[in-house]
C-alpha cells in the first residue's frame, strides 16, 4: 500500500469515533433512536466518500510545520486533534455539497445518490446540512475548548464559510439553470466565484487549521499562505474547468456538462474575452442549451479560439509565478514554504 | 402609542443599520452589486416582519436585570448592543423559517410569499439560509469580540442552533406531510420536539443572552433560567397546537391546519393517550387526511375526549408549577425572578 494510502486508511479509521462522539452527544440530550440513527446515517452518506484531500492535507500540513517526515512521527493524541480538524473541514465540504446538489438538481455524487435522493430524505436534507455544519461547533468545543487558539479556530471557520457562501451565492444568480444570459459574465466574477466557493475552504482554511495548532499564528505568516493558497485555489478550479471541457472522459473520470449546465467557467469566460461578434452570436445562442449539437458548436469555437492554448498558457504564467512567490517566503517565524511547495505540486500539470 | 409600540418601533430602527454592516462586510470582499442587493433583500425579506417578541426580549430582560423600569433608562451604546443580540435572535429564527417553509412546502409567510416563494429565487433560498445564519456570527464578532463573555455567546447561539435542528429532524421524521402513521406519535415525542425545536431558541436564548451581557453568568443562574423558561416554551407550544384547533379564526388570525397537515400537535397526542380502540380507528383513518370531512371526524372525537377541557387542566397545572418555580428563585447573585414573571404573563391565558 502506498504511503498515501496508509494516510487515508488511517484517516478514515477515525471517522467512526467522531460519529460514535456526536450520536452520543444526541443520546445525552435524550433523543429518541430514530433519530439518532437518521443523523448516524447523514453523517455516514455524505461526509467519508470522496476523496478526503481537503482533511488530509491539514495533518499533512501539521507534519511539514513540524519538520517530521511521516505521518507516523505524530503521537496519537497529536495525530488524533489533527485528524479531528481534517474531519472538520470534510463535514464543512458535506454541509455545502449537501445544499448544492439540491441546488442543483443533481443526481449523483461520489457514485452514490445525493443525500436528497435518498428514500424518505428528500427537503429533509435541508435540515441535515444544519446539523453537518453544527457538528463541527460540537467537535471543537469538545476537542479544542481548552486550548489558546480555541476562538481562533471558531473564527476561521464562521469567516470561510460565510466566504464559500458569498461565492455560492454569486454563482448561482450569474448562472443560473434555466436562464441563459451571457452578458452577467466575466473573468472578473470568476475568479471571485472560485475564489470563494472553492479556495478559501479547500486550500487556506487546511493550512490554516494546521497552522493554529503548531503555533504559527501570526497574521504575517498567516497572510503569506493565503497569498499562495488563494491563487493556487484559483488555478485548480479554472484547472478543472479547462479539464471538464477539453480533457477526456478517461482522464477525468466523468463526461463534461458545464456547456449543457450554463456553467459559468474559465472556458466559456476566456471565449467571451476572445470571440468574435460572430463567434459570441453562436455562443449566445448554444451556451447552456441541454443538447449535444449545441455543445458542439460551442465546443468549435472554443478549439477555433485556441482556448486549449491560452489554458496551457496561463498555467505555466501562474505556476512560474506561484513557485518565484514560494521561493520569497520568509521562514523566520517558523513558517514552512514546503507546506505550500506541496501544495503546488499537487496541482500542476494534474490531469485528474 | 404604547410603550410597547414605542419600543418595536425602536428596535426596528436598529434594523437598516445592521443590514447596512453587513451589505459594507460584502463591499469589503469586493463583491459584485447585484450579489450585495440580492443579500440585502433576503435580509430585509426574512427578518423582520415578524412580532419580533424574541428580539424585544433580550431588550426587556436587559432592562429589568439592571433595575431599570423602562428601555428608555438604557445609554444609546448599551441599548444597540441589546438590540444587536435581539436581531441576532432575529436572524436565527429568519435562517430557520426559510428553510422550515421550503421543507413543509409553506406558500405565505408573515402575509407576504415565503422567501423561496419570490420569483427567481427558488432553491436558491437554501444558501440564502446560510448566509442569515452566517449574518449572526460576522455580527457577534464586530460587536462583541473584546467583551469577556464574546465565547460564551458563540457557544450560546451554537448550542442552540444544534438543539433547534435536532427538535426539527424529529418533527420531520416523526410527521412527515405525505406519511400518516399515528404509531410514531407520543406525548414524550411531542415534549422533545417543541422544548428543542422551540423553547430553547424562543425563551432561553434571549434571557441567556442579556444575562451575559449583565454580567450574571453563574452556571446556577442559568439554569434557573432554563428551568422555568424550558417548561414555560414548552407550554407555550402546547397552547399554540390548543389554539389552532380550538382557537376561533378571529382569535388566532388563521384558519387552523393541524390536523389536515398532520402535524405532531399536543392535541392528537393528548387524544392518543385517551382514546377507546373505536376512537383511534377513526382518528388513524381521519388524521392528516386533506379534507374537510375527515378534519371534523377527528375534530369531533377532540371534543368528545374533552381534549379542550384537558388543556384547561393541562394550563392551570403548569401555571401554578411555574409560579411556585419562580417564587423560589434565589436573587442572591443578582437574578431577578421578574424576569421570568413577565416571561410567563406573557403566555398565561393568552388567546392570539
Amino acid at each position: 500500500m502506498s504511503k498515501k494510502s496508509v494516510n487515508k486508511t488511517k484517516f478514515l479509521s477515525r471517522f467512526p469515533i467522531i460519529v460514535e462522539e456526536l450520536t452520543q452527544s444526541l443520546k445525552d440530550y435524550g433523543m429518541p433512536q430514530e433519530a439518532i440513527d437518521w443523523f448516524a446515517k447523514s453523517l455516514n452518506h455524505n461526509t467519508p466518500g470522496g476523496k478526503l484531500n481537503r482533511g488530509l492535507s491539514v495533518v499533512d500540513t501539521y507534519v511539514i510545520l513540524k519538520g517530521y517526515h511521516d505521518v507516523e512521527e505524530l503521537d496519537s493524541k497529536e495525530y488524533d486533534q489533527l485528524a479531528l480538524l481534517g474531519w472538520c473541514v470534510e463535514l464543512l465540504q458535506a454541509y455545502f455539497l449537501v445544499a448544492d446538489d439540491m441546488m442543483d438538481h443533481s443526481l449523483t455524487r461520489r457514485g452514490q445518490p445525493c443525500w436528497y435522493k435518498v428514500p424518505d430524505v428528500g427537503d429533509i436534507a435541508i435540515n441535515d446540512s444544519f446539523m453537518l455544519e453544527a457538528a463541527i461547533y460540537k467537535l471543537l468545543k469538545s476537542h479544542f475548548k481548552k486550548e489558546s487558539y480555541y476562538i481562533d479556530l471558531i473564527e476561521l471557520f464562521h469567516e470561510v464559510t460565510f466566504q464559500t457562501e458569498l461565492g455560492q451565492l454569486l454563482d448561482l444568480i450569474t448562472a443560473p439553470e434555466d436562464k441563459v444570459d451571457l452578458t452577467k459574465f466575466s473573468l472578473d466574477k470568476h475568479s471571485f466565484i472560485v475564489i470563494f466557493k472553492t479556495a478559501y475552504y479547500s486550500f487556506y482554511l487546511p493550512v490554516a487549521l494546521a497552522m493554529y495548532v503548531a503555533g504559527i499564528t501570526d497574521e504575517k505568516d498567516l497572510k503569506q499562505a493565503r497569498d499562495v493558497l488563494i491563487p493556487l485555489g484559483e488555478y485548480f478550479q479554472i484547472q478543472d474547468d479547462y479539464l471538464d471541457c477539453f480533457g477526456t472522459p478517461e482522464q477525468i473520470g466523468k463526461i463534461g456538462t458545464d456547456i449543457q449546465d450554463n456553467k459559468c467557467s474559465w472556458v466559456i469566460n476566456k471565449a467571451l474575452q476572445l470571440a468574435t461578434p460572430e463567434q459570441r452570436t453562436i455562443l449566445d445562442a448554444n451556451y447552456g442549451q441541454r443538447n449535444s449539437e449545441s455543445e458542439a458548436k460551442c465546443k468549435k469555437v472554443f478549439y477555433d479560439l485556441k482556448i486549449d492554448q491560452e489554458y496551457t498558457t496561463y498555467e505555466e504564467k501562474i505556476a512560474k509565478e506561484l513557485q518565484a512567490q514560494i521561493a520569497q517566503v520568509d521562514e523566520s517565524r517558523g513558517f514552512k514554504s514546503q507546506v505550500l511547495t506541496t501544495f503546488l505540486n499537487k496541482v500542476y500539470k494534474r490531469t485528474k
